[in-house]
């Protein structure tokens, strides 16, 4: 199993969900079998509590699961079938580690959120990513996981030492990761701001997270100058640099 | 009332416990009535399912309530009676947070750690400081809190942030910050090290929280020039810089 | 003397300032006298040898000193003559610590950043902002500081860092600070994103610094949710949040 | 060339000097050819105007460069012969931009601490390491570069970015990262903390820097149980830490 990773930075709201889901086409076209897992860093069990006109949607899956959106295209884009366990939240996590600890799984441990969640957060998605999601019996070649929220953000970093983790499990040929970042643009001087960028990735290398590619939203193509700097900075290929 | 935030870096084990106690008594001999709160930033409900081996000796509160030693040691010290309510985990606020949300008193909003779970801590804080340790209906005159664990971890950060924004909200005249922190010595060279410190008390700062005291473990007696290095990188007066 | 400092986050361009040269204007109408220092964060010692494409005109002051352009906004907002010293630069700071370190004026003093450079940084502004600027021999009520760069960078730290121990030193009633950032506005969504702010008063607090004011830019007005949430994140009261 | 880069973690005066040696005369006993350099991030020139009494004895290299002890033991332990230009300090390489930019050699550029100083610490690197230093006129295999200083200070930031992305320049195969941090041990408890180490390692990779290897400074071997928390949190094989 290869795992494509999507996170977003500097601020929410980029298009991650877009993104996740064209590279899970592009791969698809390519033949390969691909399944999807939505991670939501909110402490909401599900989406069926949440309001509509905060949240946009709610989205049922077949088996009753009221998620995100997001899974919707997900199983459009890719004509797949998934289950209320293919979308995570912080609120899940945490209240199935709280339920090991109550039966006494631990076995006395003191229950810690680095290694106890983050070792839930990578059994659940290695789990999930196995699910067969096509209508046959066989698990899918690519798991691409959205990461919702933002880098720097304190319900952020338990999934993404996780997911740092877990990259570094699975090893550089399993694992690529795809950060989506705004490049601000001046309205005034026209000018296309790198430092918003520079900063999420610092945070990102700081759990131990290195991007293989960065995709960049700004109201103009970036320039080329733009994208040697971010190259520079972010320690990414120009050619993995894109708009 | 009046609240005593004592926190540790660097490492745990420092004795925070000791130095809680040790203020309370003081207070209370200043005529004072102390009651206490011991944050422990794990998962675990309670101390009921943690190993002695690994933890310690459980305490048991005169409301059953299964808690770490610590508290038995603020009964003790400070001639008072705590419930099980005087002991914050993670795994407590969080399961109340998630709680709730399945009962749909969040009406319909995204649940977030910042500002749901902090929120919470602050409330928790605020009610259960108010009630009456000594025999008698009246409230305290302070409240002295220990948070467990070390700036900088991911387990700590959701405390961190409530008790900055509790500390802005109670203002300063209303709130004290002990920092207990280690200055190791390299046997060696016999040098006092203060970097480990100055890196807390940054953490600390960037979460909003200026600690008023740094209390220092060290193996020998603060050195002068050490105690004026503290100082300037920490903006902590000499005079409450102790050993 | 009475100090205001105006710092840029997220990014540059954001009109520090005229936002500075306006805090200037009001302070000399409350009959106030007011003078004015610009810190660049570049290694260039001045801005004579700055391509005029790439950092637009340079200013010539009377005393000859080529220096940006701000300072002629200051000198003709608040009508007074300012002098090279009053445009600090990191060339001319860190040349300043190496020519008197080559003297020996050290004394086999380890020179380093952390305490010379800032000690270096402090002075200066202390001694600049006792200059006479409005042509009679007494000096200024109040030294507005622009702060050039943005928080978070490699090469604010030296700066952020030095007054961070100022505001410290100076006590609170005599120090002000004014953060000036960016809320961008998603043109799909047209959500107004609080994150980036949040992220760089994280960074100025970690160094020392908390903010007296935000001065948020935006392409329109904040919203009310918005300014609580900055309010409540960035510990700022809301009165003190302006668009 | 290949290259040997040993930084430091927690605090100064571990033994990154000795550490960088022994490398070197490991592998020099594999038969490959070693060269040295030693990065000291302070603003001092060289250790001519220093105190005996607080940095220790100067050394005195042939082209009468005087330097840091520390050169003098690669000296001996790699019997070569180097020049003051294998000492980086802070000074110099400003003291070296700012000269450049004075003659306009930046074209009338904002020279920046990211790119102007980080280039020049890799030009200056890159430069030294292909002088021969063992009498004949070929270059070394290997260049162990030695940082001095603590990850985490500001002091050290330029030299830590010019190093990540020198490291991301010249590829996996031809840099290794060893990193000797302090694993402190409280004496009343006797049990080894592994959280300054985490930290610290936190810091290099948010700079771009992946540590290979970790020797690690105890009063004990350290525990199996302590190697398996430093391997999971830091991202380095069991087998490449050491004590």
């Amino acid at each position: 199993m290869k795992y494509v990773l999507v996170t977003g930075g500097v601020v929410s709201g980029l298009g991650k969900g877009v993104t996740a889901s064209s590279i899970g086409v592009l791969l698809k076209a390519c033949g390969l079998r691909v399944t999807s897992i939505k991670i939501d860093p909110y402490l909401n069990t599900d989406a069926g509590t949440m309001s509509p006109f905060e949240h946009g949607e709610v989205f049922v899956l077949d088996d009753g699961g009221e998620v995100d959106l997001d899974l919707g295209n997900y199983e459009r884009f890719l004509d797949i079938k998934l289950t209320r366990d293919n979308n995570i939240t912080t609120g899940k996590i945490y209240q199935a580690v709280i339920n090991k600890e109550r039966k006494g799984d631990y076995l006395g441990k003191t229950v810690q959120v680095v290694p106890h969640i983050t070792d839930e957060i990578q059994d659940w998605i290695e789990r999930v990513a196995m699910n067969p999601v096509d209508g046959t019996d066989k698990p899918a070649d690519v798991c691409v996981i959205e990461l919702g929220g933002t880098i720097g953000d304190i319900e952020s970093m338990p999934f993404i030492e996780a997911l740092g983790q877990f990259s570094y499990r699975v090893g550089p040929g399993n694992f690529c990761l795809v950060h989506v970042s705004l490049v601000p643009v001046l309205t005034v001087v026209g000018e296309q701001k790198t430092k918003p960028t520079q900063h999420s990735v610092r945070g990102l290398r700081g759990l131990g997270l290195m991007p293989d590619i960065l995709a960049c939203r700004s109201t103009q193509p970036l320039e080329e100058n733009v994208k040697l700097k971010l190259s520079q900075f972010c320690q990414v290929p120009v050619i993995s640099i894109s708009f």
